[in-house]
């Protein structure tokens, strides 16, 4: 049985709305999806609230209750039953998000076990087919082939196979 | 330059003595290393103390503050010279420790950056050339050589090759 290895921001929780949620929370202003097209959120904002930004990913709730990132549960459901999946997130960087992130999961994707469940840093140290992920830089010691899903930060990068949303996952791996 | 990864409890961690120190805080009664010969500690005990003892990796404050396995903070600086070293442990079916394993390593191995710790669960996810774990179950899928390293529950098991202490692994590795 084949193997797929799956992030978790931006390819089934949404971060992008998370922090547009707490942004216009803090400042009363609200990033329209158009003026993200190419970047990272905290590059879409004013210079002077960068900082701030970058904080959010640090601060204990960020990582708590995100949307689902529409079709992931539902292809990944249907994905579970001709691959072995994985759920690998670089989630070392943010301690604060270890519990929520975990907790996460569990209400979202409780066919996933915890046995399946990695966090980890550098990719590279992850065994699978496929890895599906909005970050081109995991792919590139990584010994499996690297599905790019799309991102606002990421359209401008060059790579394939990409995919644009959950239908497309479906399309190519099913 | 290849890759070493490295378990944590009973291979850098010393999670019997924990279980020794708490268990003679509750009941009184220390548990000798000879009693433990061939055994998990939850099975030298009296039976109608097991499930006491299975419930203390679900507490908060069983990962915090363990005693560093012997030899191990040395070898493990001379390997890193020699090989990319991964922390891999199996701490999500445990998410008490999540937060206090991180900070061990931070304190214990502050030469292991972020990016190089994992949190898993099955082990067939990681992709390395060895893997030094007290557990031959983690060496059935892995694709690269598992090293058996030596703690009480595993004295019986078969399994070449087997490390003592960490001057054997700087014999083997080294």
């Amino acid at each position: 049985m084949k193997r797929i290895a799956i992030d978790m921001d931006e390819v089934i929780a949404d971060a992008n709305l998370r922090f547009s949620e707490w942004y216009e929370r803090d400042f009363a202003t609200r990033i329209l999806p158009s003026e993200l097209h190419g970047k990272y959120f905290r590059e879409a904002v004013t210079p002077e609230h960068r900082e701030h930004i970058v904080q959010y990913l640090h601060t204990d709730g960020f990582f708590k209750d995100m949307a689902v990132i529409e079709g992931s549960q539902e292809v990944i459901q249907a994905l579970a039953k001709k691959y072995e999946i994985f759920i690998t997130t670089a989630a070392m960087e943010f301690p604060t998000s270890f519990v929520h992130k975990y907790e996460w999961l569990k209400i979202h994707f409780p066919f996933i076990p915890w046995t399946h469940i990695v966090f980890c840093g550098d990719k590279s140290i992850i065994q699978a087919d496929y890895l599906i992920d909005d970050h081109v830089k995991h792919f590139a010691r990584f010994s499996g082939q690297g599905i790019l899903f799309t991102s606002p930060h990421n359209v401008h990068e060059k790579w394939t196979p990409r995919v644009n949303n959950w239908q497309e996952v479906a399309s190519l791996l099913l």
